[in-house]
């Protein structure tokens, strides 16, 4: 409450993405709308860092989605408040230390590997990771792409680039779930042209409304990216289980380019998912997006994506959007 | 979240304004409170605007209403988080475009041409257009004055000091509801001490909560005021149809004046509307403000405001109030 | 929404504070948690003053909590968004007033008069007040440390150090109970080492949704602290009356020490509250917290906390915390 310190460290970023598109995802009837987030979930957020001296920092975060359309709070109703970011942290040279509502480990590996990026609505990687558009369909990456009640331990660069990040997320319940937990490892090496990120979770409570869940579900992903200059290679391999039901399985296979052309970048994208459970034959979804991704400025882009969607037993869809992006 | 930018170019700005009163519309009750938004509804928001270069600009603005009173969001219960502004836009030498939750077409036309501007809880036209307080009447734009899922073109000042403004509200719903819209255009003309506005709107969706209604309710208005400078006259005529009931019919018509005097300025504005069900006698509702609003600044104003309220078979009533208002 | 003067004005503030704990009040079970708001609850706000010459200045608070364990706004489901500060204020000489929703009377006496401040979580003084933790207690001030619809009038400082505050809460209800009210009386006394704070406040309303309470509550409490550089010492006494049922009653009595070692405090505070009820034998709650709080800068803090707490006829309970609280 000292405001002579305040309006120095405190810095106030988002993005406002907006699309006007015709959707329609594998199994769904087709929707035209004018929809909220189609690269980035739109948010703002309020964060600062602090010199504490001798290289340590401490730093806090609190980033709110929204949905655009409708000015209404949250990615969907009934999301908490800062779903995007509530913590507290500690960095120095040994890392850092993050207390609260931060992202999950599966996110930030997923947003690197594909050239789509974390696009909720058209990146084929995401929608088969975190999305549950298409019916009976489930996604891979159950606990959601932030965890409440975190721990999050990160290594400073090692290795020339290395950073790996140990998750622990509190059931914050009384006995007997009190030791009910989301834990996981997750790295990312980054040095020159490449870049290699991955992570491995299990999972025993839902998110962000911390719920326990029926089975422990576990899911791993590896993927990269190359910078050839003239054109980016993305590929990433994953797979999950006891999702659903008791020993159900899924593996997704995912690849991408993402290539320069005028001030603007051609993505495309393609994500097949192959779901498996015991007593039923297997399911296969598929999943092609291109688009044309043209900046105005470092800041603001209008892109521009078909999405192709198909899912075994049900009606496929294509989806036609057109959108502006601004960072703040 | 490039902290590098943000500090620059996001604005905090707002209105806190608290009076205490005792009110009583036609109709209810007397009741002593101490009431948020007397003059303007209460609200903060963040803003920004980015130069793309060769005369093209993108901004967002994200503007939340808030009960002062309890520190409640939203204007009442169940108000959406953003209600006031959630949207991106583009603008250049072609006018601008907005894809967002933004005001209403009806809005900016009807606080433009009554001495009250956009007091909801003591300005006689936003009361007649707006608000359900008095038991029997209904508020002749039905739809809100502030519309989600919505496109707003408007063109370039021409003519002079003409601005058009074409909306369009999708209703982000399934098939059979994915045609269903609201539609309008606004126009604004300014020039000397000379201001016109006006607006012709179709409503099939209820807003803030966007949900389908049950008839296409349609409703227009024209005003201006002319600025003398000992005095500044104020007056409007509108009308609407088809809101709570298949042909049901509204008149309003309003005039006002407001008077420098000293520091601030005495206003005065009358407002009358007819309401005609097809199987029932006619209703007349009659409400006339009084009020002194003193300028302790450009920002901050105290004021206070007599007004009395009549509709046709209750009680009428006489609210008294005395306020402060604070722009930041 | 003028943005020239916007932003120079508002400044944002706020506590992220979080611990990891392992949490046992009277009579619960243990719980291992990632707690928010361990020394202090965690908030964001913006603010702002305008200076309107002659002395005289307007401002404006909006203030929210959250926990940053889950992202959730508010102190607990169901809390008022700007639970910390909504209103708008005018000061002078004269003193100030204030409208909106701000601190109830009692919550700036006890937080000046225990070495925990403000710590909901582990201020033996705060828990005996103000939390409902232990299953049978009740809380003695029962009204909230925050009321809304609510006018504050504070004098200036008179007698060399001397502010009166005098509150009053409306109920913004309908006849029959738009009489009913929160009343009260609060004062602060600082010259030199020594500081006296006190209040004396009658509720018939709930916060922070307001409703009507069956009694009428009253409670009231002096204390003071006083430092001698190597120690300061805190003490206070304070009783209540009519808060669950007629003619019940406590009494609490705290008594503190907060003393300098190295780059922090040493804390430790003790908390006994009588409880009667007329019809039952007296219960009594003993709380003792003993802590140490290492400041790594003014604004950043590091603390770790014992707490031993018993009430009548139930299990007693230790909790342990580490945490960090940062301010910006």
């Amino acid at each position: 409450c000292s405001a002579t310190w305040a309006q120095n460290t405190v810095t106030i970023s988002g993005t406002a993405d907006m699309y006007v598109g015709s959707i329609q995802y594998a199994g769904t009837e087709r929707q035209n709308k004018l929809g909220s987030g189609g690269m980035t979930t739109s948010w703002i957020g309020f964060s600062g860092t602090e010199d504490l001296g001798g290289g340590l920092k401490a730093g806090f975060a609190l980033g709110s989605f929204m949905r655009l359309d409708s000015g209404a709070l949250g990615r969907f109703n009934g999301d908490t408040s800062y779903a995007r970011d509530a913590n507290v942290s500690l960095s120095g040279s040994f890392g850092s230390l993050k207390l609260g509502r931060s992202s999950s480990p599966n996110f930030v590996p997923s947003l690197l590997v594909n050239p789509f990026g974390a696009s909720f609505a058209f990146s084929p990687l995401i929608q088969h990771m975190d999305m549950t558009n298409v019916p009976g369909y489930t996604k891979t990456a159950q606990a959601d792409t932030g965890w409440s009640n975190q721990v999050v331990y990160s290594t400073p660069k090692i290795f020339g680039g290395l950073t790996v990040n140990l998750h622990y997320q509190f059931s914050n319940q009384p006995s007997p779930n009190d030791d009910k937990n989301n834990a996981a490892i997750s790295a990312t090496y980054a040095s020159g042209p490449l870049l290699l990120s991955g992570f491995y979770e299990q999972a025993e409570l839902n998110n962000p409304t911390v719920t326990m869940r029926a089975l422990k579900a576990k899911d791993w992903m590896l993927g990269g990216a190359y910078d050839l200059k003239f054109l980016k290679a993305f590929a990433s391999y994953g797979a999950a289980e006891d999702m659903a039901q008791q020993d159900d399985e899924a593996a997704t296979v995912q690849a991408g380019v993402s290539i320069p052309l005028g001030s603007g970048k051609v993505l495309a994208s393609y994500a097949q998912t192959k779901y498996e459970v015991s007593s039923a034959s297997d399911l296969t979804r598929k999943t092609l997006s291109l688009g044309y991704d043209y900046a105005l400025s470092k800041r603001t882009d209008v892109y521009s994506i078909v999405m192709h969607d198909r899912f075994t037993g049900t009606n496929s869809g294509t989806s036609y959007a057109i959108g502006i992006r601004h960072h703040f």
